[in-house]
């Protein structure tokens, strides 16, 4: 998803070489004095993945800058900011990862059978630990304040979520309110604080944030629509967990919402025997899945409504390519 | 336990009366805007407790101020602060309640059954979360560092003693190491934090530090012994969660290192076969915990000897009232 190489090499090439920095900045903090701490963390790369918020924190300090596009605008805070953003997304999905007994009981060992829930929690909370302790080192207390901010907002989106788990009654601003909360809060900040470190003034700090916050929603409806009707093969993950989990997305809503009696009792059905295959047919025929497809692609043309805001620059360009790619991924 | 109103009645008022601000300002800290997020936040209620660490602060802050102990030396940084370490230490409590898939299995539906592992972690998540933003609103970069090295170091300690769970070779430096960064690091950092806020200098908020940090390994070591040896209907919580849990202990370790080839399997089969009754009786025989006891209590000493550095004052009479009581305790 974000090869950005093809849309334009030399930014490409100067992200690459900040990314590793960011790399570096990650596993720099997470190094500890305790082997058996070490060796739990290992464990953290195979949530390792597109770098999206980092990218994001990198490309919004280039567009916000208002200076050439040759990484002068970059600093130190933003490979601390952008190794923060990253660690704590990592931390939730570690946490995601954490599961009911409801589903032991459903699922068996199929999942989390190598370590347990137990050091998914204590992995989860060390990364969230070192990502508040690596933003304290850049020294800037506004920094922390906001994120902070923006964690206790995140979490509450997936208390939220949690609080309608199973809910069918679930009705799309709620949805909305909850998915803006718990991914696209995170992703607003990753672009706010990339322009705000860049010394951008207030209103192009806003646009970025709000572009973010846009492309945020766009990601994570695509996100649920991958669960439901994504192919296995490339999304590379077990799909369906937003089902057996409880867990209500679009297309459901949408489905739920026109469906007569006899729809809704067939959805619900489905539902309750766990048959994602038949769920996956139902909203594919009733509209439903595109009806969501055709929402996430709205989010982002808003994203790129917000982005010509911005002064024309070749990383405004590549943000307006990365906010297409959001709902052209199938991984 | 944390009755000092017998030791010193003035001084007891003047600390209820600033731990009633201090669960104001944690209350208020979580207070959300969403109804289903102050649902959920009921449940921290349960958690309450001696409220250990923000007396140390406000303890540690009169002890040394080098003041009358009027209460003037109090600021509103130490509420924040004193709010924030009892947030850290609740957030550990609620993510310590998730079960492992093992226990679930072995332990049926016994635990969590109201909410289950989704929503501890998830609720916990809020608490690090907004102890780190209210951290941030102190305005005070130092103590947010501080605290970010403080939980780095209590996680590394849960995963370690993760790491050895059912290792029935773990000896006792590795205990006190363990024990030492998971319980006494944020009790060390409340009584440093409490000072450092009053004004006192390097060396009286390290020996304040210190002094916390023997009592949290004293405070452990007690915990320990009472989840083995204590009285369910005074403790008031589970006991024998250790055993279950695969937690090595003190009073385990002293006797596996003392016990011959028999002792030993005879202890091990008792873990294995889950018999809490039949293993107290046999650490309690073998006098491991009554070595546990002393050992704690020398914990305690080394406590009082750091709180000798302080000038004399009623804040450091109360802190070693309270250092006494850390291993007199039943609860």
């Amino acid at each position: 998803m974000l090869d950005l190489a093809a849309a334009d090499p030399p930014i490409a090439a100067l992200l690459a070489r900040e990314l590793d920095e960011v790399t570096l900045a990650f596993e720099r903090q997470l190094a500890s004095e305790l082997s058996a701490v070490n060796a739990l963390c290992v464990h953290v790369e195979k949530y390792r993945g597109k770098m999206l918020r980092p990218t994001l924190v990198l490309l919004s300090g280039l567009a916000g800058a208002g200076k050439p596009c040759d990484g002068s605008a970059l600093t130190e805070k933003h490979i601390i900011v952008a190794a923060v953003v990253e660690m704590i997304h990592m931390a939730t999905l570690v946490h995601d990862d954490v599961l009911d007994e409801a589903d032991v009981r459903r699922r068996g060992a199929t999942v989390n059978h190598l370590w347990g829930n137990e050091a998914a929690v204590m992995l989860g909370d060390y990364l969230i630990s070192n990502a508040f302790h690596l933003c304290s080192t850049a020294g800037d207390p506004s920094i922390n304040l906001f994120l902070g901010s923006v964690t206790n907002t995140l979490c509450e989106g997936e208390l939220a979520q949690l609080h309608h788990c199973n809910d069918f009654g679930l009705d799309e601003p709620t949805y909305y309110e909850i998915i803006r909360r718990k991914t696209a809060s995170l992703i607003g900040a990753s672009c706010r604080l990339g322009a705000v470190l860049a010394g951008a003034d207030e209103k192009l700090a806003d646009a970025l944030q709000r572009a973010g916050i846009a492309l945020g929603i766009a990601f994570q409806i695509q996100d649920d629509l991958l669960d439901l009707v994504g192919d296995v093969g490339v999304v590379g993950k077990t799909l369906g967990k937003d089902l057996s989990k409880g867990k209500i997305t679009l297309p459901l809503i949408v489905h739920l919402a026109a469906a007569d009696q006899r729809d809704r009792g067939a959805a619900l059905r489905m539902i309750r025997d766990d048959d994602a295959r038949a769920l996956r047919q139902l909203l594919t025929d009733s509209g439903a899945v595109d009806a969501a497809r055709c929402t996430a692609r709205g989010f982002v043309d808003e994203a790129k409504e917000r982005l010509a805001a911005l002064p024309a620059s070749p990383a405004r360009d590549l943000l307006e390519t990365l906010a297409d790619s959001v709902v052209a991924r199938h991984h």
